[in-house]
């Protein structure tokens, strides 16, 4: 099959830049494009995020070929029943959802028949909004697909060359493998990020005003990530919820550890670590995944 | 006091990038450098980080009115050793270590009598080695200058100078503080980091391959900070250990309640702290102590 239209659902800065880099890589798709604010749609217009924004959901995706819900994933299930109504028979509907086991559950609910192939553009930035969007958030990034076993294999390919056409580099997982990775890799990461920055202004003996001088130490790095939007954050622990807890229980072990060996002025043990971690970075950077000028190239 | 000749005792990111913004910036001021290591002595030579290279501590602080020791914290006190034959009377002795009462109690005790004006320019990058440093690292960042009780005022007030000169902004604090307030914005954020990469690394059930493709979902920001020098980080948790320790409590604390809430779905916990933290990172930026494009600017 060929996807000619795509109907993007939740114009926020995932929704907005796959708008934008269809449009950026003169890719031959019509694109539609709904959001439940009134004020978000009328912004998205402006900015031309979409070719053609509409006023309902079902009107949007009305002769959709592919249907991309960009919401936060605890709010799936109702966007999916509003735009049920002018979903076309054929349409594939796709997602953009940090969680997919959940996400599954509640599409499949929500649009009995349909056909739905989760998917998750392991990308972002700490920024949210219509405005958030640009058209090269997926060049260079994976984007995991996660379909469910019954799949079309025609619908799959599709999804996966929409993908690959936006620039992405698409892996195929299940869903809950799928959500175990991500913890590692993102909730938990978010998680310390939002305690630690929590942790720092709620203190009595150093000030918030302290903490925001002297954040180049490393802190900043943190509240970029604990930056990022709070619904959709929210919606993420609450959809993947035995994975998270269960990194975080690893994590909390190791810690510990660490603790421990601070306690006792065990520095092999500090050291042995930190050699280890040095590593991870080399690998990260040497795979493409992040900018190898010191400190992300800022500053300078 | 004017200061016209500074030895830099160390000659990795923070020693090298002293020696080369004295230069940028046209500062009327000669520059002595050593290393322990040969190799980083021949290097430094190489780049030009210093006007001269010497072949002993000692003789580098010859005549030199300021000595900056660019050492790992746990190395301070041989490396005080080691120069004090050269030291000039009249000379101020100062360091760049990221913990300070340990530093002032090291120094103390291997140059009695001495002029010694803790100081920690709160900048860096996760790079180390004489490759490192370039000459703006300090330009716009903070220096704390934690003098003793009866410090010299006139000496207190040419290290401020110097640093000024630098481009830094300087902040006066005791020992203490210091090392309270930097356990939150930076010690506490390396050690995490270091965990949570190192925890991401031992999984069964997740491949490393796995945690370094997707890792653009926030885990590449932490793998940065962990990728920073081990033997300097060793060094800061072993001399910060009471104020490490006292906010490592602090942050288990938090993450147990967020842990709490996760596993019972109290959303409204999440929304409001990850609705706090934002408000931080807004001030951080404003501060200017982060860059303000999304993601740091970086794959832009």
């Amino acid at each position: 099959m060929t996807i000619t239209r795509v109907a993007i659902i939740g114009l926020g800065l995932l929704g907005g830049s796959i708008g934008l880099a269809v449009k950026a890589r003169g890719l031959d798709i019509a694109t539609t494009g709904f959001d439940r604010d009134p004020d978000v749609r009328k912004r998205a217009g402006e900015r031309g995020l979409v070719d053609t924004v509409c006023d309902s959901a079902a009107e949007a995706v009305a002769n959709a070929d592919l249907v991309i819900l960009c919401v936060p994933v605890g709010a799936m299930g109702a966007a999916a029943r509003e735009l049920a109504p002018g979903l076309a028979p054929h349409a594939i509907v796709s997602d953009v959802g940090s969680s997919k086991a959940a996400v599954a559950e509640a599409l499949a609910a929500a649009l009995p028949g349909a056909c739905i192939i989760p998917a998750h553009p392991v990308a972002g930035t700490e920024q949210s909004g219509p405005e958030a969007g640009f058209a090269t958030l997926f060049a260079g990034r994976w984007c995991i697909i996660t379909p469910p076993e019954d799949c079309d294999p025609a619908a799959l390919a599709a999804l996966s060359g929409f993908w690959t056409a936006l620039g992405s580099k698409v892996e195929l997982m299940d869903a809950a493998h799928h959500d175990l990775v991500l913890a590692v890799t993102s909730h938990i990461p978010h998680l310390i990020a939002y305690t630690i920055v929590g942790t720092a202004s709620d203190l009595e003996d150093v000030t918030q005003s302290e903490v925001i001088k002297y954040s180049a130490g490393g802190f900043r790095d943190f509240t970029r990530i604990a930056a990022s939007d709070p619904v959709m954050w929210r919606d993420v622990f609450l959809t993947n919820r035995g994975a998270v807890l269960e990194m975080l229980g690893r994590f909390s072990e190791d810690l510990t550890a660490l603790q421990r060996a601070i306690r006792s002025g065990d520095g092999d043990t500090l050291f042995d670590l930190f050699t280890r971690t040095r590593a991870i970075r080399r690998q990260v950077i040497e795979q493409g995944q992040d900018d190898e000028r010191p400190d992300f190239g800022r500053d300078h």
